[in-house]
């Protein structure tokens, strides 16, 4: 059988296949070989059961779409040698009921407990308080907690599907925080888009913490709800925006390094000015001090990176001209191989499908191509929360994320774009810097010790 | 030493005192004797050391206001055989940092444990809540979550303290959730306590809750919050009003048993009418079918009442006429033991300081006294909360709020007034009684089984 040399499509749907086989040699490999024939990315094989005759793996598989799923099982039972016994979503049941708890730091068994719980021990919590607010992040989880708030308007690549769909991808946020800084998040979704509505409730009730992370709210709505709660006083930022900018900027001062290209004498292109392209786009032109070509369908996207010192151009212009190119379109094969410039360095964004292929992209001549899996905004937004809520940051200078940047270049070995994404020592730096940063550009309430993070905690 | 017939005040700020004293007979009862001479009152005693000439004690007081701390410290001091080695603040220790914690259900340590959480896994899970909002409720934690929400105008028997001083509170409510039925509580504070941002606000961002519960709101705001909450289809309860007034009918159905008084035609009347007294009225008068006497200084709160069916009243023709009297005013010492009518039930339920001592009305011919700190609402909300969860309230129709009333009578033993507060048993009981009077009244939306909670879960 000769290697295909296609490339795995991006799954977007998961199932286990419990499969029971005939004990000879290659059964198993003609299962793998049938499940490639339709495109299925094949994760961990578990082998569940050894019998004389047969035996019984649990296979993990990603399909581009449900309708690959039927098919894949009918063409694995049509071998004759397999038995398809289960089909199971493993992923689904990992969802079922949530994926946070939120529960009491103490146990409440004894009247003893209660009165120090609730009343009447509160009491006098309250009362001081009361007397000078500022106490409110010593004696509540406030200043350890993130309100991560979407109307579900712009859901990963998947486009608007409501504040309810938005709810489990919050909660994925949340449970990073969790692991990864130790950071309370709570989902809050907004039953309606209207960014007057969302302004004023989002302000209302985000008294109770210490900062608000905004999530897949789509472009343009988000640009101004975002700076209207900067403007009444709420510590904010959109992690579409900022989280990603932040991550993007450190992989591309990466790159430059790679290939040995001086970065500010590049001329960039963001193709797309959506949420992402838009703050990307400023990110760079504040980091580098030079103007980035900016391409979008939409004139009013355009505008909105003319008026911030960028400059128009057409997609056909930016993959001519430019040596870095950043996409951001959300259209899968938006970029034709043929139009990549040799030597070009191409960050094609978009989730679950890029703008271009990697591979086609470097078969094309391009020196250094990734894709949106590669470039995941984890590795800042955990930072910026945490190092935001230890300094009590009052609103999230661009500064802050400019530091982000730095201390994930820092971290990332030679050779390689951004360092690993699950790794705590790496999370600690960027609360760091995050806290750092805040301190310099006067935006911290309080400051964080000179030895912050550079211990576990 | 005679012993003293004056009660014990009501304390409100709690400090433990270590103390060192001779090794002496009698050395621990002087100090305690000090003590008691400033109306402290003593909780638990601890030794922590014993040497040959002398032991250190830890003792729990607590104190009626923070001028007592020094002052009974310096009568200790004063003795001579004790020394008073520390003053700590051991429930407000227990505060700091906040009473919750919200984490991931499931570690993400490795690369597949995120696609699991986070993407692409969670990409599956927002397309089918798109295509079925309902399913939210199966593959969140929405089904399981509630809302506390509060502007802090109305804060224990405190007053106005606003929203950051509230916050303890409902971490102290979060934490009952927790424990009694597993539900995770999520404080939500308000900056402002204008009704329609407040209204507006809940509404927008109460989508991903399965119930809202308000909390700590200042009557008569509380009122038509609730109220415009409930029309525009948010599961909704005020917890002062509905709470409380399950409860505290409850208390009265039990007492009329207690003193085998016939409550179909006890004269009834309330006394302050408030949130709460409001409530406990158009309950004691939805429950019994009789109008119910009620003053207060409030004409717009009298008004309120006799529009719901009772009957204005003076205070002093209340306590005259009246078989059952509550008192929910908030102030202290209003009713004068004089005025007790022989054989009256009195409920005198401001905290922390009730409208007459219990002691001082029983002594006055009452034939049952009691106050606030008996009738505790936390009987009622966690099983209001649990239950209407389980069947998905639309809305907590007033069957509800009785149903868990019958429920908690069922649950006194003979001759007391309510079950124990912290019985898991007892929550379960509540739950059920709650879920299965919203299926009765329409207002469930989906069937809890028929042995819901009938064992522990």
């Amino acid at each position: 059988m000769e290697e295909s040399t296609q490339l795995e499509t991006h799954s977007s749907v998961f199932r286990t296949l419990r499969i029971r086989t005939a004990n000879r040699v290659g059964v198993l490999a003609h299962v793998l070989a049938v499940i490639a024939e339709h495109n299925a990315s094949v994760g961990d094989v578990r082998t569940v059961f050894i019998g004389p005759l047969s035996r019984v793996r649990d296979i993990d598989l990603g399909f581009s779409d449900e309708a690959e799923i039927a098919a894949t099982v009918a063409a694995i039972v049509a071998i004759g040698d397999a038995e398809v016994l289960e089909v199971r979503d493993e992923v689904l049941e990992f969802h079922v009921g949530g994926k946070l708890v939120v529960q009491s730091r103490y146990p409440v068994h004894t009247q003893a407990d209660l009165r120090r719980v609730y009343t009447p021990g509160v009491g006098e919590v309250a009362r001081r308080i009361a007397a000078d607010p500022g106490l409110a992040d010593h004696y509540t989880i406030r200043a350890n907690t993130v309100a991560i708030v979407s109307d579900g308007t712009a859901v990963l690549g998947l486009g608007n599907l409501g504040p309810l769909a938005v709810l489990p991808i919050l909660e994925g946020k949340a449970a990073l925080l969790s692991q990864l800084v130790g950071v309370y998040g709570i989902p809050l979704v907004s039953r309606s888009s209207d960014p007057d509505r969302m302004v004023d409730g989002i302000e209302l009730l985000s008294a109770g913490f210490g900062v608000v992370q905004l999530e897949d709210i789509a472009a343009p709505a988000c640009f101004g709800i975002e700076q209207r709660l900067n403007d009444r006083g709420v510590p904010v930022f959109h992690d579409d925006q900022h989280g990603t900018a932040a991550v993007v900027l450190a992989a591309i001062i990466s790159a430059a390094k790679i290939v040995e290209r001086n970065l500010s004498s590049a001329k960039i292109g963001c193709v797309g000015l959506g949420a992402a392209g838009n703050a990307i786009a400023v990110a760079l032109m504040r980091y580098l001090g030079n103007p980035v070509l900016g391409c979008d369908i939409n004139g009013e996207a355009v505008a909105r990176l003319v008026a911030a010192g960028g400059q128009a151009a057409e997609l056909r212009e930016v993959m001519a001209s430019c040596d870095i190119v950043v996409a951001t379109t959300g259209k899968a094969g938006l970029i034709d191989p043929a139009w990549v410039r040799p030597g070009q360095i191409i960050f094609a964004l978009s989730n679950p499908n890029p703008e271009i292929e990697s591979a086609d992209a470097l078969a094309a001549g391009a020196a250094l191509a990734t894709d949106g899996r590669a470039t995941n905004n984890m590795l800042a937004f955990p930072g910026l929360c945490r190092g935001g809520l230890d300094c009590g940051i009052r609103s999230y200078h661009p500064d802050v994320f400019t530091g982000v940047s730095e201390a994930i270049v820092s971290l990332s070995d030679r050779g390689q774009l951004l360092p690993p994404t699950l790794e705590p020592a790496v999370h600690r730096v960027v609360s760091r810097a995050a806290a750092m940063a805040a301190m310099a550009a006067g935006v911290a309430s309080r400051e964080v010790p000179s030895d912050y993070m550079l211990t576990g905690r």
